[in-house]
């Protein structure tokens, strides 16, 4: 029972990543660097401040953010996908920025300020699975949500994720009319080197 | 969106709730008492104490308990169910003291200490779904419990409960033999206390 031993907390962790970034990086460095920063301080910064959230990892493109309450995560994604498209409607098409957002709750490892575990993992793979401009959230988190955000998601079912054991339920919702699912089901960056970064720590 | 100003967390909560309690007041009123008392001091206050949970109400002899991890309630609720059967197996039958335990996750309301919402009354729901002497938790505390600590759970199906409008699917455990399930389904009289407080809360 060493698990016994392990610090643990209830979180909602919100993956954020965004879409086509090396693509981006490679038509324009400079200007994708300071148009990742804009966002961060402009879009990101105020509205996970807002909702009580708390960004515990950064990896290039990538933000982790940990929440206390389900509700107050998808709230957040929902408004950050909002206001990253107002944001894109006022600009010219080379300097949009589209990221995908996952969501997902789990009953993670604690070590310091960081957070580990299939909670944090499931969360970026969710990520992987939400349309560009959207929010793909987990079957837990939706039990949590439904009915409390004014915010409607679509079933799209299970999925089998990379290195997650069983099938994921995934919910999704995207600001204005929903896409098509093409983009659905891309490897997710992040979660590889997370799931690199939990065989090193575990 | 008056929902975004209610402060909110994610929380597991433990239920606890004394068999026959009514029934042991009427044969012996102040025996029962300090039986439960004794319980209370010498059993839940360091098993609570020993997993990081906090009491935050107490309703005669029934007990809740916020945890911040799911592991770690139904790690606790497992103890105390040992515990509780170890103390009666050293007492003549009329000074054994029984209790049913539910565990829920939920994105709960917070009011000070107090915790009110759903998440906290299914957790009294599933308490009187429990076996005497055992423990019954719901399928979201199941998905992040399982194979985390040493205890395996019986899969009891959905069950429809008072005034929640979705059925709860229910996971079952007891120490030792598993019993017969005659008990269940009984009416849970914290379960109508807590959705009158709430009616008259929200």
């Amino acid at each position: 029972m060493s698990e016994q031993r392990i610090q643990r907390r209830l979180a909602a962790i919100l993956a954020a990543d965004v879409v086509g970034y090396s693509r981006l990086m490679e038509r324009d460095e400079a200007s994708t660097l300071a148009s990742l920063k804009a966002r961060r301080k402009d879009v990101f910064e105020p509205l996970v401040a807002k909702h009580q959230g708390r960004v515990f990892k950064e990896i290039g493109d990538a933000l982790l953010v940990e929440f206390g309450s389900a509700v107050n995560a998808v709230a957040c994604a929902a408004d950050l996908q909002q206001a990253m498209a107002a944001t894109n409607a006022a600009l010219p098409e080379e300097q949009q920025m589209v990221v995908r957002i996952g969501v997902n709750l789990g009953d993670v490892m604690i070590e310091g300020d960081d957070l580990y575990g299939d909670g944090v993992n499931i969360a970026a793979r969710l990520e992987g699975l939400a349309e560009p401009g959207g929010v793909a959230i987990s079957d837990s988190v939706h039990q949590h949500v439904r009915g409390r955000i004014g915010v409607d998601f679509i079933d799209r079912g299970k999925h089998e994720v990379k290195n997650i054991e069983r099938p994921v339920h995934v919910w999704a919702w995207s600001p204005g009319k929903s896409q098509p699912s093409s983009a659905a089901g891309k490897a997710s960056a992040i979660g590889d080197i997370l799931e690199n970064a939990v065989t090193f720590v575990v």
